[in-house]
Parts: structure tokens; C-alpha cells; sequence
């Protein structure tokens, strides 16, 4: 099989971790397979380098940060490289620019446009173990840039995509993808698959094991993902298209997002086009809306509620009450102390009564909801920020008590 | 003027020295001149690099060490750029792989084969400072390569050549060339000038300035060099193929070398071909052998003796004892308590007396010659190792003492 493995900064913090990591990858090889191995930078390698650039400059040009950082990965895949080299396996370490990892120009978030097999293919004919530094890329002048948060993620499947690997390990800190957060929620489980579609929704409502861009890249090109533990030898969770249905199994997971702000505005004339300006107006400002709710309000006028990111909450809330009169709408109010709790399940779409069966929990706890947002795997409400935990609690009882 | 400027290791060790150097190159380039700027690692980054390779694997392969201390330079060059970026000016910087600074594939002391110009050329013509990562190449595979010690004043040196700049700045912790160490000599003068014949002989026989392989290329390829401090602003020393004859100055610098031993090999029969194999056999053993003095023994014999430096005196004494009978000598032994002091100056070819002057300074301070070598531009004595500092103030107060 050709494996591509990875693993991150915390992995790789010190020579001991290094030299664990090394035993996983060599079991690897010698188990037979070919084993492509992307690195993260160091432990706190990345933020001691921006103290370096920040206390020269603080507003450095994003090409000399990225030309900065990519330093990291490389000093990652050369100590490997040497972990390995001393267990006697047949080893070489590889930069972006040696494998020819393209991007677009968009420096510190640049995107990979492709990969050029030739060097990776030419190394694993040699049975050699490859080290690939993870996080980097180089744009159509040559010049070096780094893909963003999750990058490192992305480069593994990127290379898994275009070497067809039989399988892309992400290796974390946890054992796998949960139905809900096992630090705060009892009997939680691990999931042994999932499905692309779930995983993304679950990652985008907060679950921060894999980054968006590597799971919809892994969709897009039917990489093979597994998301597994450094620290413990055992299967973790397999992300693919179509899982066998357990047929227990209703939803796949359960997550939380305090980081929620509602706005509601009040009055709005009931006329064509009115609620497209608000959304308008919020987009031209570049801020995200999540769940919308428009109702009908007294004497011919409607009522839209949505939220926001918290950190957008102010901006949303400004750039509206600037064109209050534009709209035309009798008050505008912020709600902060929401939370937003969302089911997840590609299951859910063949078996109605999933959303009842949340709110059922949800009314038993004495949780009141104050809106509602479903997707065709997904159903999201909003409450009281306090009560999240309660709420989070009592729908995983719901669902995985037996 | 098209100006190539070097900067070391100590000279950007930490944001204040980073700032300090980019005023001497943002000075040059506001002065209207083209600037290509190379750069070393900072201060101890190569040493701690070689720390966490060493704590891993002491044994680790010399391509996996160039990819890791490769590193070092990358971040000089970036911080370096944000350091300019910050005062308003137009800067990029690049590494040996974006410049295509080709080398052969000796690992950590590779020789520089070739230097594109295109992307250079490309930047300097859009008004760009441009900053290289020094000491680093690329070899024939595309893997990275290090240049070994005096490797970022070699890439330096290269690229002024390619570039056919108009002067390659060597910015070192001292003011320019000496007379003779001014730290230990009383009276030791900056040279305003010095041949690229006399700056050869001055480095092999210890004076630290620059290296070798530096000096050699700019020979080569009629760089004009000059060696100037990064911490006083006046001009320094200026290396080139002939210097203006100064009546007064004979010689253009006293050397002193404690590295050295002497091993005399007494009782060699007088037969021909028998001094030839004691070299012979060093020559195998790949042990440099400086001054040789043969002189006659008793009963048609004669005596060798000869001056290796002292890490190689053990090997050259064990692999001669060796061929004990092969070459027929009586006894070998080995004095380690020598020095040798040499005189340097291009002048001296056309003025003769210099070397008699030297003996009279040594007579005069009662200081016994074991051995005397002489080259066109050189005249070298072997002494007691304790003599040596009075030795050279001696020397240097006969010819520099008005």
C-alpha cells in the first residue's frame, strides 16, 4: 500500500517525540508499505519565528513571512530525516519547491493549484521512506508561500489526491473523530467512520480536528482519511464518502459554538427587497451570516433575526444601523449570550424524526429554543449560552444511550 | 554602482544588529547604487541547528544536515527584508534554489559551479534590494547543498562576479586587513590595499579575515573586493590583483601560526628516490606537508625535516614509522613547541634584502631560526612556540616602526 502520513507541530516538538513518531513510520515501512510523511513545524517553532518578525517589523510584507516561516517545516523533515537515518531505514527529506507543490500567489493562505509526482514517485521507487515539509508551496514565480491554518493537513491529502495513495493518516492528539467533545461529555464515543459531508459540517460547528480545506479536498479527489492518535496504537476514524448505516446510529456527532452573536431587526417594511438589503449590506462588509429567521411583525412590517460570528457582531451591527434609513427599520438589538448547538448525520436524511427527537431532549431539560436551522444533514438551534453544556449533554444521552 | 555587500553571522544576531546593518545597506542603495545583499545564519543558529541534529543523530548524513542548516540563512534574509520593508524600501529576498545557485554534490562543502543571473537581474532591474541567503546551493538533483566555512563570502564573491558588480563589500567585526594582529601588536596598521597573492598567503597562514576559497574566485574573476567593519563607518581594506607600490611599505603583513609541527626523520640512506617515498607516503595519507628542509647527516645519510599542522602530526608521525624499513631512516621524532612567523608583501619580489632584514629583527631579539622558507611573496621562520608573539612584534617594529 502507499501510505502518506502526518503529523503535527506537537508530535515533533522534541527529539523524543521525534524519534516516537519515527517508530510509527518505520513499523510503517517495514510493514511492506510505501510511506510519504508530511511534517509540521516544531512545537513552538512557528510563533518564536513571528516574535522574531514582530519585533522587527509588525507589519512585514506577508511574502517575506511566508518566506520566514517555511523555515520550520524544513528543520522538521531534516531532524526526521536523521531519526530515521539512525534506525538504519533508507530516508529523504523534501521541500514544496523539490516536489514542485504549486500555488496561487495568495501569501500566508495560499491555495495548491498541483503537485508534480515526478521527484515523489522517483523516491518511493527507491524505497525510500519521503519526508515532505508540510504547510509550504511555491507560486508561479518561484516564489515561497504557506497555505494557512490546516495547511500542513492539506498538503497531505494534496499528495494523496495525486499519488493515489491507498490511504492519508492524519495523526492529533485524540484518538479520532467523537460524537461529541469526550472532555465534556459523558459516554461519548469514537466514531470508526464518517462521512466527507459530516465531517465538514462538524468541523465548521467547532469540531477542530481536521481543518475545512483538507476534508473537502479528500472529498473532491476520494482521498481515503483517517484521523488517529500518536500517542495510542489503535484504529481511529475513518472519513469517506459512504459509511455502512449502523442502523443505532441516527447522527454521527454533536457540537457546540458559543462563539454566536444574534441580531435581531425590528420593523422592517414589509416591501420587495428589503430583507435582500440587509444581506446586501453585510456582504459587502465581508461578514459571514449563519441562520436566518424572518417573521412576520405587526401592521404590514416583518422581523429578521440572524446570527454572526461574535468577533463580526459589532461590525454587522454598525454597518446595519448606518443604513437604517436606506432600510427603513423601527430598532436594531445584539444578543451575545446565545450558543448554538448542532446535530450532525448523513443518517438523517432517510430517518424523519431526528429533529424531533432533539427538541424532545431539549424540552425535557427545560431549554428553551430560540431558533432553528436544519440542513439535510444537519439541524442546529440556538440557546441560551449557559445552558450549552446541559443541552449538549442531553441530546447525546438522547441519541447514544444505549 | 552595482554593490554586492556581506554580512556575517555576528553582524545580525539580533534585531538591533539587523536594524544597525540595514541602515549601512538602505544608506547604499538611497546613495543610487544597485545592492545585492548575502547573508549568514544569525549568531548561534547554526550551532543550536547542529545541537538538535547531534541530540538526534551524531551520526546523520551530511544531505540531511545541509537541509536543516540551510534554514539559518533563510531567516536572516527574511527578517533582514522586514528590517527594510520597514524603513519604506523595496527589497526581496532569495535563496540558492531561486537564484539557481548550482554546486557540485559534496554535502557541506560544495563548490559553486554556476549562478543564474535571470532572477537577480530581474529584480535588481525593478529597483529591488536584493537579499541571498548565503553559504547555501543547489545541487545537480535538485537537493541542498552548504558551502563549508567562508561559504557565505564565497556565494558573495560568486555573485559580484556573475553580476560583474562593481565591488564586492566583505563586512566583517574588524576595520580591514592588519599589518599584523592589532589586538597583540603594538603599532599594527590597517593596509589600504593588498594584492589577492598576498591576502592568499596572509589567510593560510592563519590570519582570519577572509577565506581562501573566497580570495581564489575573486582572483579569478577580477572581483574588487573589500573588507570594511560593520560597526565603524570608514573605508577598509581593499583586495586587488596590484596595489600601488608605497615606497615605505616592504611588506604588507606579519602571520604567526602555533598550529604547526615540526617531524624530523634522521638517518635516511643517500640513495635516490628515498626522500621521494617519505612524501609518498604522506601524500597517500592525504597529510599536507608545509616546509620540508633536508640537510646532510654523518656516513652518507641525510636528515628530513618538515612541518605538518599539528592535527595531522600524529597520522603523518604513525604512517612514516610505518615504512620504517621501507625507507630505511635511522629515528623519526616530532616537536609540537613551534611557530611559524611569516612576513607577507608583494613588494618583495622586486626588493631584495627583506628577508635579511627579518633575520636581523629576530637576531637582534635573540630569537633562534629551527627552519627558513621562502616563497616569492613570503618568507616563513619556524621558532619556539613561546617566541612567538615577541617575534612578531619584532618583526613588525623593524619594518613599520616609522
Amino acid at each position: 500500500m502507499l501510505i502518506v502520513q502526518k503529523f503535527g507541530g506537537s508530535s515533533v516538538a522534541d527529539a523524543a517525540k521525534i524519534e516516537r513518531v519515527a517508530r510509527i513510520i518505520a513499523e510503517t515501512y517495514r510493514d511492506g508499505n510505501e510511506v510519504v510523511v508530511v511534517l509540521s513545524a516544531q512545537g513552538d517553532t512557528t510563533d518564536d519565528l513571528l516574535a522574531k518578525a514582530a519585533e522587527i517589523n509588525p507589519d512585514a510584507s506577508k511574502r517575506e513571512l511566508d518566506m520566514l516561516l517555511s523555515t520550520g517545516e524544513q528543520i522538521s523533515i531534516a531532524l526526521m530525516a536523521m531519526a530515521l537515518e539512525k534506525m538504519g531505514l533508507p530516508v529523504v527529506s523534501l521541500t514544496a519547491w523539490q516536489i514542485g507543490l504549486k500555488t496561487d500567489c495568495e501569501h500566508t493562505k495560499a491555495r495548491i493549484r498541483r503537485i508534480s509526482t515526478e521527484r515523489l514517485r522517483r523516491e518511493l521507487d527507491k524505497r525510500r521512506i519521503v519526508l515532505v515539509a508540510g504547510f509550504q508551496g511555491i507560486d508561479q514565480f518561484d516564489d515561497v508561500t504557506t497555505l494557512g491554518r490546516g495547511g500542513s493537513d492539506t498538503t497531505a491529502v494534496a499528495i494523496a489526491a495525486v499519488l493515489h495513495a491507498d490511504k492519508c493518516q492524519i495523526y492529533t492528539d485524540v484518538e479520532g473523530v467523537y460524537t461529541a467533545d469526550p472532555r465534556k461529555v459523558d459516554g461519548a464515543r469514537k466514531l470508526d467512520e464518517i462521512t466527507f459531508d459530516e465531517m465538514l459540517e462538524l468541523a465548521s460547528l467547532g469540531a477542530q480536528v481536521l481543518h475545512n480545506r483538507s476534508v473537502e479536498m479528500a472529498k473532491r479527489y476520494s482521498v481515503n482519511l483517517e484521523v488517529l492518535s500518536s500517542y495510542v496504537k489503535k484504529p481511529g476514524t475513518i472519513v469517506k464518502e459512504v459509511v455502512k448505516q449502523v442502523e443505532q446510529m441516527k447522527i454521527s456527532g454533536i457540537a457546540k459554538d458559543c462563539n454566536v452573536t444574534r441580531i435581531a431587526i425590528v420593523g422592517i417594511p414589509d416591501e420587495p427587497g428589503k430583507a435582500f438589503k440587509v444581506f446586501m449590506v453585510l456582504a459587502k462588509a465581508k461578514i459571514n451570516v449563519d441562520i436566518i429567521l424572518q417573521s412576520v411583525g405587526k401592521d404590514h412590517t416583518n422581523d429578521i433575526s440572524f446570527t454572526v460570528a461574535s468577533s463580526d457582531s459589532q461590525a454587522a451591527y454598525d454597518v446595519i444601523s448606518e443604513y437604517k434609513d436606506v432600510i427603513g427599520f423601527e430598532s436594531i438589538s445584539m444578543d451575545e449570550d446565545i450558543a448554538k448547538v448542532s446535530i450532525v448525520g448523513a443518517g438523517m436524511i432517510s430517518c424523519p424524526g431526528i429533529a424531533a427527537m432533539m427538541f424532545e431532549a431539549l424540552s425535557n431539560a427545560e431549554i428553551n429554543i430560540k431558533m432553528i436551522s436544519t440542513s439535510e444533514i444537519k439541524v442546529s438551534v440556538l440557546i441560551e449560552e449557559r445552558l450549552a453544556d446541559t443541552a449538549v449533554q442531553a441530546i447525546h444521552k438522547k441519541f447514544f444511550s444505549n
